[in-house]
């Protein structure tokens, strides 16, 4: 498995065709995208692209906002957009930690102040699922080839320091592996039987995206094994009720 | 980056040395182990040489082993070895999610009854980053060459569907990057301030075990930017009193 930080993008903008950027940066690098190929892209910039950016000066933060903020020592009004980007609060420690209107777990909902102008932030994009999709079928369309695409974050997790690259956004793979029914070596069901390839490949990339330079968002992931379809990222949430931590 | 999949390792047994097993399968495959190179042994060949394994037929399961087994449907001699295994007991929920020795919170401690004789289950090596170190001095003293070697284990995670490769032993390498102080494209602080390159490789190199048939537990990684040094996989574990999740 061979990953590859794609070079030569662009700064994106509002209203930019990622897949565009992405076939055009590729056939410059000659890094040729083919066939199975797995297309890692960094949320932050889909999200620029879609126009999922925030201008603070027009937010006005409820009481809870207020109160939030007050407490964490934080911009209110980025305390509403978090607020209003999350379906639950889980944890406010230092940092809000909720789960986002898609399902996810992470902290601040996803929305970031970095990489962006002063006094915006972007957020996750609403339906990453699609975003990915879109990629995806803009690739199909210009290089006539059919990829995978994750739409990665990079978010801390539970009980572990460091921060680690995750898929909330997936097209033309599955994001879990099922290996249900595989045996061991003696024939008896193997331990770990429901595998997750596409935060597998996000951790990976993003580690990747880290160490370049800035403004290499994109990775493309060469020899990974998966299975086409799948229901989108939204495949990697855990409903409440089957977690078995909290 | 590139990930290899090492080839043509015998079935581990009590007594081998990990180190001269991968050093002799990189030979005979011409996969050239260079300096700089992350090698990723998963954590049950390594249990087993180093013979981290129990026989359930000795173990005398306690009161509170044979509460637990009931309420859980489990074999109470397992759920004594859990718990030995154990500092902390964080939930029971179908399984038991425990902190371990070690600090690394995850479900029925790392214990493992699939690859095994019947009636006898693995245990993770008590001190992996010592189990990484000697992997890592073997293979010095074989090839010549410094790597960084990461012992994998793989473990489900709150609030996401699948498991994932984990880090839980490490050698020559920092298992977290500290970006902090790195700014953005506007001057401003980077939100995503320590990285786990650790867990990252783990979970790379465990998609691409689990893609491979069975014996193949090591994975060479070539062209990954760590940082040498550190303190092992202790760095990884986060503090309960620093969680922001729980």
């Amino acid at each position: 498995m061979q990953l590859i930080a794609l070079k030569g993008l662009p700064l994106v903008k509002q209203g930019d065709d990622i897949g565009e950027l992405i076939a055009r940066a590729a056939n410059e690098q000659g890094a040729r995208i083919q066939d199975g190929d797995v297309v890692v892209v960094g949320q932050s910039i889909v999200s620029k692209a879609e126009g999922n950016v925030i201008d603070l000066r027009e937010v006005k933060p409820s009481g809870q906002a207020e109160r939030i903020a007050k407490r964490l020592d934080k911009d209110p009004r980025e305390v509403e957009v978090i607020l209003q980007q999350s379906k639950e609060i889980v944890r406010l420690r230092h940092v809000i930690i909720s789960r986002t209107k898609h399902g996810f777990v992470c902290a601040n909902a996803g929305v970031d102040h970095s990489n962006v102008d002063p006094d915006h932030v972007t957020i996750l994009p609403p339906e990453p699922d699609a975003s990915a999709t879109r990629i995806k079928e803009t690739i199909k369309r210009i290089l006539g080839v059919d990829v995978a695409v994750i739409v990665s974050d990079t978010q801390g997790r539970p009980h572990r320091c460091g921060v680690l690259g995750f898929a909330v956004g997936v097209a033309g793979m599955s994001p879990l592996l099922d290996l249900r029914g595989r045996r061991d070596l003696y024939g008896k069901e193997l331990r770990t039987t429901i595998t997750s390839p596409a935060d597998a490949l996000a951790a990976a990339a993003v580690a990747v995206m880290g160490e370049a330079d800035e403004g290499t968002p994109v990775v493309v992931v060469k020899g990974a094994t998966y299975r086409r379809g799948g229901e989108g990222a939204r495949e990697l949430v855990r409903p409440p009720e089957r977690d078995l931590f909290t």
